[in-house]
């Protein structure tokens, strides 16, 4: 890259933070290169309907640069960073490469995390990418697939039982909407099974469903679920996972799908900056988002832990990321008017939300809640407002109409499989 | 499977010709065992638009078994054929099953080949699945991605060298719309390349392009082709790829993107037959398309080769796939009345079509032709009706809407990258 004397600012991570981050410093006095090693901005709160087949891939991604592209001084680019050097300010690349940083922002995001048991990963799949997606995707509709042609009484329970760890929001959603799947969308298209009789088991070692919602809200989830038919196991852990299934508190579950939802870990940022992280390996940053002593490197979304006012965590979730990458710019644009004075971070939390299902949602708005189908068209309206482009506004509003009104799904493509696959029709 | 007593149709690949023949049977007093080895019908006449970011996988592909839920006669199969036991006339399954059948219809389709030079696959993908679809679109994005971030021109060039082996309207089709992706879908959004500088190359060893059409919709399509920027090389057969680029007559090219568009084989049916088949694999069936002296054998589409009644072979299209299947089921219908008289299969061309970017067409109808924008018209509204389902028709017609309105294509995803990359955004 050449060097064009301006304020430079790289920004790494081209999720909710460091798009947001990058968008606020529109006009600022500076030049931006935003590096991301996948080519698309993912929108994280809707992958749960693509592992469902509820929407396509393309629906909820969209290439960064496109984005950008009236941003003439913003750098796009699809490349991996290593490391930091932070005594020479560069960031290093996976190529041998590396950039001159100003300020550099460190929004890279978590990966699910399975608690020290690695292992388990082969057999119980997180979901944080398309590719996880398709990934999740292809199992819960290959389990049909399969148990149709299983003789085996027992090991067609095992492949029509789905099990979800996990009971946070992502939990839930994915619990409620493979439900549906199994009691709507797939009834009638098997001839020796009943997709009705799948059982879909959601886990969870706490005491409740959502526990960041106010507890009427976790019963209304639950009872709701299990309306839907879900089996919900409170207070287990889950010790084990395997390729038989898993097993929670004194009991094994045969089961042949298992999707993790229980756990996420920061990105490496930490070990990049020899910088001090919580137990999940956060950044633990200081109140203006800045590393200790190293007031040029910001740290934000699931990659810091940050505090509220009252010293509870700022949460993991997609509008906090946002505020934080605004806060971010403004900082930046502060200092390059001669404010240097820190400024900390404040959160505002404007509540939570988990879909049950299509016709019923929760929502935590902290002074009120809100329950069922209005619950869901507020979610619903919400998430089009939030999508990026009046073309998959309109996409995603008629893949929804059309459940709404079928409960057809339109993105049921078993693909990638985990053996190569990509031959003849019926053919080895 | 149990059986039913009932006279058992085992129909091999849900393509267009596996299909029709399965919705051709309907009412007969028959029932019908539908194998594929993908749970999905693909519309491959789309495919390219695909690989070239215009349309989402799940807009090209469906779901067999929901095609046809409501023939409760018709039992569908995930499953990978692996021979035939002629004389007990079983299918043979990779599981290690069999299914005995009366009457057996082979519609496995084709592959794309390489003429005996498979080591050239890995530097020149064909297009036939899904999968290929997103590689090629992955490998096209990605080309433009890489050549941002070299400095070296010379391999920059090669970055910005897209190559495309063939010319029939497959390779047209794709030539024609990377193009316009480089001319019009990208433009901007690069701040170190200038995409419009990127040389697409159409190599055809024939003497024109789109040799089944009339010399003038060849002339015409090379013509439009250069209009958008292609260069077209007549007459040259290619003679190597490699990861450097191609080599054709006797010149080398520098090409990092290679798209194998030149040519197919037949699945191995013939080799399970034990029966006799051209060149390029496909069973040299009889009148009327069983296999010689297999009455209830019988083969059709891309896996069979079948004569027109003035002696040319019936094309590879999806129209004379989907006659053929339907030829198949009226003759078990006959035969079930009592008509065991072998009846010729009449082949009837409606035509041929091929898209040159979103602006031109050509239409061959044998008597009169079409070009330009009309024929596009033509063509995208014959398409739109050969979809199957309102959703699907809604979902691409507002996609094509969009690229023609704005120029902006949907579906700009590199995933499933060469290498594991489902880690972190911009983090190893």
């Amino acid at each position: 890259m050449v060097d064009s004397g301006m304020f430079h600012v790289v920004i790494v991570g081209a999720g909710f933070g460091g798009l947001e981050c990058t968008r606020a410093l529109r006009g600022a006095p500076v030049r931006i290169t935003l590096i991301d090693r996948r080519n698309h901005h993912l929108f994280q709160p809707l992958l749960y309907q693509v592992a469902t087949t509820s929407l396509a891939t393309s629906e909820i991604a969209w290439p960064v640069r496109h984005l950008l592209r009236r941003r003439k001084e913003v750098t796009t680019l699809l490349g991996t960073v290593t490391g930091v050097d932070v005594a020479k300010k560069r960031v290093l690349l996976e190529d041998g490469g590396s950039l001159a940083y100003d300020a550099l922002v460190l929004a890279t995001g978590a990966r699910h995390a399975y608690f020290g048991h690695d292992e388990w990963e082969p057999f119980a799949p997180g979901l944080k990418t398309l590719e996880d997606a398709t990934t999740i995707r292809r199992r819960i509709l290959s389990a049909f697939e399969l148990a149709e042609r299983e003789d085996d009484p027992a090991r067609r329970q095992a492949l029509l039982t789905l099990v979800i760890i996990g009971g946070g929001p992502t939990g839930v959603e994915l619990a409620g909407t493979i439900a549906e799947l199994a009691r709507e969308t797939l009834v009638g298209e098997f001839r020796r099974i009943d997709t009705r009789q799948a059982r879909v088991v959601l886990i969870e070692a706490g005491d409740r469903l959502l526990p960041n919602f106010r507890p009427t809200l976790s019963a209304y989830a639950k009872a709701a679920l299990e309306k839907l038919g879900v089996t919900v196991e409170l207070g287990s852990a889950v010790t084990g996972c395997d390729g038989e299934g898993v097993v929670f508190g004194d009991r094994r579950l045969h089961a042949r799908t298992i999707i993790w939802a229980a756990g996420v870990a920061a990105s490496p940022a930490a070990e990049w900056l020899g910088a001090p992280a919580d137990r999940a390996g956060r950044v633990i940053v200081e109140p203006d988002l800045t590393v200790p002593g190293r007031p040029e490197i910001f740290v934000i979304g699931d990659t810091a832990y940050a505090e509220r006012q009252d010293g509870r965590p700022v949460p993991g979730i997609a509008p906090a990321a946002k505020q934080e990458g605004w806060h971010v710019a403004d900082t930046i644009r502060r200092r390059l008017a001669g404010d240097a004075t820190p400024h900390p971070f404040r959160y505002r939390h404007d509540g939570d939300l988990a879909t049950i299902g299509k016709r019923a949602a929760v929502i935590d708005f902290g002074r009120f809640s809100l329950t069922g189908w209005i619950a869901w068209w507020v979610w619903g309206i919400a998430h089009i407002y939030f999508l990026i482009g009046l073309r998959n506004r309109l996409a995603v509003s008629l893949s929804w109409l059309w459940i709404y009104v079928t409960g057809q799904r339109s993105a049921r493509l078993i693909t990638q499989g985990e053996k190569a696959e990509d031959k003849n029709p019926g053919v080895r």
